[in-house]
């Protein structure tokens, strides 16, 4: 079994100190949603981010759909091996059922993710697809997952042939995997991982994007191990 | 060397027999687009694509849109491995410049590939982004492309293990690949592939989204030729 987790990925709703900003309230109002229950989006609250921290890196729902298209769809997922876990940067995690057909639209997407957000669960014939939990820290979610081994990738760890490297834990009969790829656009994990047993990798000498690294690690999750 | 075709993508401009309907008009209203220069997409369009043939399979540029995130972020076109050509139901042919950061926000996305349609030809610091071109046939498209060998991605064919495949190719010591995947949601080509010399196959029991038969295909390339 293959756990991914999405770490610090920025989904949040638009945070209160920019509510009444004239961009925020500009796109809220286009859309027919109110402004506290949208989710913030680089691409349209631009302006007003300048005024929040870490502006450079907030607002990136965008990746979390690339994800989740890409993890939801893989053969690994199809096969039953893949469990998707998407952490955000106010440690709220969103456990996303397999079976889940995520939406292709984007501007759906976002209006599905702020219902999520309202009501904490997306069911569909009495099946919960998408739900919504709290947490204190990365580390209390980190502790409620069952694994043999944690993987987190960064650019700045030491590079891995991935081929190899997730072959050689086939031969360790490693069963359960937990791998944690950040989910902001740039940067590093705010979490300290020193707190917990971890073996961090970095798979190519340049930065990739999120799913870059998440179709390099089903791919080759299913060679060894499907 | 890898190309890969999207064959058959369904990215259009909304066709003329439904300009007048009133579902086009207020979504190009809203938008403050043209009709006519409006790129057909079933999520806006669906009422109207009901008056148009082959409707099911039509008006989906989400598909294009994923397949460019995914094919111009990976590790082999990052290494210069890869070339990326969409191909249209209409037979034209977008050719993309490897080094492109294709826009992550899908309605921007949108609007780029109205200013294609419109332009020919996106470039920014004189250099040439993407650039469409006019075909006859898909025929005529593959007959410009320099291969050793062809392999069209089908659900129908022979189910092959794809990392062996691959690889057997590699000890073949064939050079340059060219692929071709479907970029339609469902159904099946309408080009009939007996006119050229290819070789059919099939990775999965199941249907798999574009996307996933993509990354599939990179990363094994990558484990066997880079």
């Amino acid at each position: 079994m293959l756990t991914i987790i999405l770490a610090e990925s920025e989904l949040e709703l638009v945070p209160s100190d920019i509510l009444k900003h004239p961009g925020v309230l500009t796109y809220a109002k286009k859309h027919g949603k109110k402004p506290e229950k949208t989710i913030l989006d680089s691409s349209y609250h631009h302006r007003a981010m300048k005024m929040i921290s870490e502006s450079e890196r907030r607002g990136r729902p965008d990746i979390v759909h690339i994800f989740l298209l890409n993890a939801l769809e893989s053969i690994a997922n199809k096969k039953g091996e893949l469990k998707i876990i998407i952490h955000t940067r106010n440690n709220q995690a969103i456990y996303v059922n397999p079976e889940t057909r995520i939406i292709r639209n984007y501007p759906r997407f976002i209006g599905l993710m702020e219902q999520l957000f309202e009501k904490k669960k997306i069911s569909a014939e009495d099946k919960i697809l998408i739900e919504l939990k709290n947490y204190r820290t990365l580390e209390n979610l980190l502790g409620q997952e069952k694994y043999d081994s944690l993987i987190v990738f960064s650019p700045n760890a030491k590079k891995v042939k991935l081929a190899s490297f997730i072959n050689d834990l086939k031969k360790k009969k490693v069963k359960n995997i937990l791998c944690v790829i950040g989910g902001f656009p740039h940067g590093d994990f705010h979490f300290d991982f020193s707190k917990v047993k971890h073996e961090k990798i970095s798979i190519f000498e340049d930065d990739l994007t999120v799913w870059t690294v998440l179709n390099e690690l089903i791919v080759n999750y299913e060679n060894s191990f499907l």
